[in-house]
């Protein structure tokens, strides 16, 4: 049994872990953060959680993170890189799900994060959890750096395309569109239903976080640099992201439904759907899964592949759970096996 | 473990009962029928499904429903009392979601459902499946008729203080508002997303079909006639009931809240909220809980009940599944524990 | 042609009254202002005004309101009272959408408002803006009261009852749902798209500042105290309130139908719909309409209204337009025939 | 005055076109045809048009078409074309928002829509109603082809970037995203409100009809073959289009935010919002405008255009409208001067 420690749970993912770890067999929550709601009980904040947590929010000078055998960051950024060197000191295993520990390169992170790092010896010997590229990694990894819910898209649905080698890698294009839960629980006027439901817009156009850790992750896949177009849009849904990814064909002979088949045939969270497929983020709603399809339009030289996951799971507290299961040796599917909630 | 054999399982009960089932530790689904889609994947109809199921709808006449242990009837109305009496002399067990075995007086079935009830008999022996009400006697049934979505809400709302004896029954009032799966999967022009989107209305004023069981459970627990106004409205959401339901009272001394949670107490599925709460929807999302709490307003002689409940699951699906769990002797409570998706 | 001021054009109320004054052939507005965002242009804050207005918001300090005809206040309560004076003296009119002019009693503001009212002889002789009450008297008006949304959905909707005298005056129960658009434009947790897309809840159900608001109205048509119970609901939707309305009826020979149609017969807003409608709320969206329904459920001794306005429009900034006509003896519905917008 | 008929206006296109031209000075609707309808007032069909129309719709057999000046068809594929002739003959100008007078090509027709084309001759003398590209051919035209929404947003995007040469044509890509009363109002599976809300996906991906549409007025305006990849998405919103279009640069050295302001300049519904804007499909909502923003993401070779507008107004009824004026010869934006509706 995992003794859990969570850092900052009032958010959405913080609310997400909570209900994932209350159903997972091998782990407990032991303690849980909030400066600002410190002392209220976990199910007073999330009516959802009543029955199944009496834990209250607890001051985090309080918290005995220490005692914990995992602990997870649901924090804002620059929150993790502050408390990851007492941890590891004392043994335990960190998940950040903020972007503390995803850009490899200290000084991409404090250009588009606006802080300097303050741990760079920690930030190498840290591993970024994307178990489909880095599985062998993260398991014997003792800080994971959680990734962002775009990258865990973008990622795994142009993989294929470019540890094969068969695509203009300087032209990618990922469009893409988010469910307004990937914002976070913030009272923010751009946040508010009135600005967002039946409404549809593209946001930072000129430059989001995500941008770096997508193109670090697939460069690493291809060896060199590359260049990717990626458009942000909001939707709205509270959950979902469904990537729309475009790439020119260098080489058109490819069975392109059976690179992708072959490419994540063992993965449990990665489902490749048939030929001619378009999958909706429904589909996926509050599980750890992804779905992607592959088309070529009009017989032609682009490729054009769809892939949805849930942002708060498989684009966050999911992936999260599925590398402590990683890292602790647990079965890698262990407390994610819920199927999605349709309609 | 329970074979399962499910009658109409492509509207939104059918795919509940999947997600649920799937998940239930002692329970199987061999067959699914569907007369439309039959030789069609589950999967492939509802992804949400793909990896968990290798079944195919049946064709209704081939379907082997005799060797199942529970047959459940996810169908239009009328399809179960056909099929019921065949299978009780199989020894199945049947569990209606449609509304052939919940009203008692044949006449005011055939009067609100416009056809004969073809098994009069049945009708007498099958049992209301509301376990909150009648738990004994669903252990000790072979058919039984699942309850509507809003009687469920509207029964165990008004149930302490019917029982206590302390309201006014001859001015009942259910405000009830519904998301839309409550109407069914169907290609309906009301149903149809630009119609039901950013709109709010009542709807069945003059006369809904649940109004006749509501009076029948209350009435059975008032032990007289009793009067009723009940107004159902849709609201632009896909899952959840909010029922807001008014009484007098005609004695003004009781303890409400405590009467509440006394008679609640032991029921696993129905949380007594604490004094001066609003249950939103979204706290049982998914899950097979309902929350109610209680109000006098300004002190007066008026008791305000708040009830939500998810009407896929609390509200057809899931008390399905916990009427399966009391009939075959298994712990109530057995594959229903999962929380609620929030947000 | 009209000189307008809009002082807090910033929230919904603000840009709606931006939206139907552009249109109004009589009006033209002359300066608005935001403290906090002096300097901005209107059309850059809410781009549906680009090609319209040319506007920049003004500092309070520095705008010259008392050169307006009429000054509208589209601001937190207990700005306009602050300014009310200065106004009148310069012979502005004065038209406050929040709540400083709207109850004639200063204790019970103080008590729902918790601050002091400034200027109690001029809450003596300013007009509650609700025309089809007070008609005559707001065309002589300085200063008039703009109603709540709730409460001009309330008042109409019961008015022709209590006029009639023909209800239980202290078993009234108002059941209201409302769109989010009705808590302003705000940066809130409550008011976040993912807390309140698909969810329903009551809300402030221990007392809202309506109640006494409308049962001052009701109070004044009855000409005795009544009884209330006001239970209001957020709705996913963004504009919209539908009330439900409950009344027991005292004498049972009126003709319900006959009464509302001949109240409102002359009433260029009010829209009595035939006998056995449900109106729904996107049939008035973005229009200056009340539309409403009359039923007696199952023939008995309860009446049930169900009336449904656009909180932006009827609700705040139509009726604040439709009180200026009236104010400056215009044809009533000058700039307000738009039709409603569906779906 | 114009005198309209309109042939099936029981759609979204339908009751626009009603709600539009209620509030045109120079256009009366005469009559108005459905088959299923017929005898039906369309106020009791459309609330929202209470008190603006006395109309019944009409038998189509029986309607005086021939009699009016202007005659929209807002029908199936199909039936524009079966009429066409004999209101040509009686010199009724014929607004098709359908698709019978869009391709020029009958075979392309054929092929897409799944029928023969009746009258190529007229075809070959109809107009495409795309005024930013053909306003002077729509002046003298008596039957008019109304664009596609997605058609209307994609070209006039694209538009400047072609007509200047400076974009590789042989990968042009429009990734769509629409709001569900695109589809029309249907009673199909696919768009009930649960099948569609908190929910996104891609479709029609192999083929979408208004692909050989789009090609076709851009090859007019690229006057050589071209290569397009079109992804349509469904987003949950009732209005709006949101085109997000990538093309490679071939020069670098243009100025785009220029091209694009000049080519617009004298444009009345086209909006070229400031360099570096994120329209969203709200700032256009029942309204006939175009917005439009040009991006060239991290200074490279490719740009980005982002262009909103409403499916039923500038995608449809609206710029059906905008052709009648064209065609009656009068000012182009009569009746269509409304703001949008925001929130």
């Amino acid at each position: 049994m995992q003794n859990i420690g969570i850092v900052g749970g009032t958010g959405y993912t913080g609310v997400e872990l909570l209900r994932l770890l209350a159903q997972h067999p091998q782990a407990r929550v032991r303690t849980i953060t909030s400066r600002k709601d410190a002392g209220t009980r976990v199910a007073d904040m999330f009516a959802s959680l009543r029955g199944a947590y009496d834990l209250k929010f607890a001051d985090p000078a309080e918290a005995e993170l220490a005692a914990c055998n995992v602990v997870f960051f649901a924090t804002p950024h620059g929150v993790a890189m502050a408390q990851a060197r007492e941890l590891k000191a004392a043994g335990v295993k960190v998940i950040d799900l903020a972007a503390d520990f995803r850009l490899k390169d200290a000084a991409v992170f404090e250009h588009w994060y606006g802080m300097p790092h303050s741990c760079t010896d920690l930030l190498a010997e840290s591993v970024y959890g994307l178990p489909e590229m880095n599985r062998e990694a993260i398991r014997g990894a003792q800080i994971v750096g959680n990734p962002g819910c775009y990258p865990t898209a973008v990622q795994l649905g142009f993989l294929p395309l470019i540890e094969a080698g068969i695509v203009d890698l300087d032209h990618l294009i990922a469009d893409c569109k988010s469910g307004v839960s990937g914002a976070g629980r913030k009272a923010e006027l751009g946040l508010a239903f009135c600005e967002a439901y039946d409404n549809f817009k593209a946001y930072s156009v000129k430059g989001h976080r995500h941008h770096p850790e997508i193109v670090q992750g697939l460069q690493q896949a291809a060896k060199r640099p590359l260049k990717l177009v990626f458009t942000p849009h909001l939707t709205p849904m509270i959950r979902g992201i469904h990537a729309t990814l475009y790439a020119r064909l260098t080489d058109t002979s490819v069975d392109l439904q059976r690179l992708y088949e072959t490419r994540y045939a063992n993965e449990p969270f990665v489902d490749v759907m048939p030929a001619g497929s378009m999958p909706d983020t429904r589909s996926v709603r509050s599980a750890n899964t992804l779905r992607i399809a592959v088309h070529r339009p009009q017989g032609g030289d682009m490729v054009l592949i769809l892939a949805v996951l849930d942002n708060l799971v498989k684009g966050a507290a999911g992936q999260a759970i599925q590398n402590m299961n990683l890292m602790c040796g647990l079965a890698e599917t262990t407390g994610l096996t819920a199927l999605p909630v349709l309609p």
